[in-house]
């Protein structure tokens, strides 16, 4: 196996997309989220960069409509970005479409990979069986704003960490070998990051807990030739 | 102090950096090099992007020529980039005029700065003790062809752990841990990395320890107003 991460979607080539197996993470919160929605029995997830598209697909297909701008709830949608609130009995057998300030733009960017999943703390070794049979593997960190964000750089480290390939690129390897030294306290580890403390100063740590989780949820998102995560 | 290490030089924005303090790390080996060359004496070095520049300075001021395309030296320069080339009798006293694929792009990038340093392993300390009172402080890793290079990463990291500021980007946080839990074995951490094994198939293992020791130089070169390292 031979795996490449990002830092940002941006940083990843096309081409190599296109031949890849591909991982997008944004652990804080959009990815963790749609791991427990689904989890939770909603019926898919499509997702849009796009605000207003967002409304006009779930308007097309009755759907719910689930997102955030700047880490608060977008008006008119039926839920934020806060996994907490895609309950059982809120999600079970609905269809969601979301839309979220980094998460959303990097799934656009890797709309092309030859397979497309979703990672985060909860489900990172769900991830790492679904991914278990390929060559090729592209992890996708969604960032903050465009820039290296620890939350995902972490998780990318702990998928990384769990695959254990022998071909890896340079940003791979440095972050598996934090995963590995920081594993014990991932909460400690990512509270120094930019986007936690902002979801602090939001009032979002039971999230924050919830995220930073491993493995509570056996989940592991990919998108359908319909174009919605199941 | 605030500290922002960018993985290359392209993150980085100028403004931020022409009001910091900035250091460029190119481990393997440009930094390396430079400050071994200074601190066995050499008068002065004055870095070019481009090596048809470079021989054109060191005519215009009688300097020797020093640099790597490839790993290799270029045809016709007196040294190509092995810091072992730039030993006391070669060096003390000239000046050398120095192009290399990845390093010499990261300081034209830096021009901008308040004050422009170079680091490496070998003068860590020395260069952390030339920062001590900024308060400002930009990192630039010059990476391999544009991406994230483990060896300039954990260097990044090595002065980031020693400066220890209260505030520090993303990136400085996981860099300064990675380094904290990679220390004990530098050599073993880099030898993961892409531009370590290229340069062991070039038979350059003997630049790879010497640039991989820890505060064996105490020479921490600094861009004078002349626009030539001292």
């Amino acid at each position: 196996m031979n795996i490449h991460v990002f830092e940002t979607p941006e940083q990843a080539n096309d081409s190599l997309i296109r031949e890849s197996a591909c991982v997008v993470i944004d652990v804080l919160r959009m990815t963790s989220t749609a791991c427990h929605a689904l989890s939770n029995g909603a019926g898919g997830i499509l997702m849009k960069a796009s605000a207003q598209e967002a409304m006009a697909q779930a308007k097309a297909h009755g759907a719910l409509l689930g997102g955030e701008r700047g880490g608060v709830i977008i008006p008119g949608f039926d839920f934020g970005n806060s996994p907490l609130e895609y309950t059982q009995d809120r999600v079970y057998g609905k269809r969601i479409v979301m839309s979220t300030s980094n998460g959303t733009k990097a799934v656009e960017k890797a709309k092309g990979a030859r397979r497309l999943l979703l990672s985060s703390f909860i489900n990172v070794s769900a991830c790492a069986k679904a991914l278990s049979e390929e060559s090729n593997v592209v992890i996708l960190c969604a960032g903050t704003e465009g820039r290296f964000s620890l939350d995902d750089a972490l998780c990318a480290g702990a998928l990384a960490f769990r695959l254990n390939a022998r071909e890896q690129n340079d940003l791979a390897h440095a972050l598996s070998m934090l995963y590995a030294s920081e594993r014990c306290d991932i909460d400690k580890a990512v509270s120094r990051a930019l986007h936690y403390q902002r979801l602090v100063r939001l009032g979002f740590t039971d999230d924050l807990r919830f995220c930073l989780q491993e493995d509570t949820c056996k989940v592991c998102p990919e998108i359908g030739e319909d174009g919605w995560f199941h």
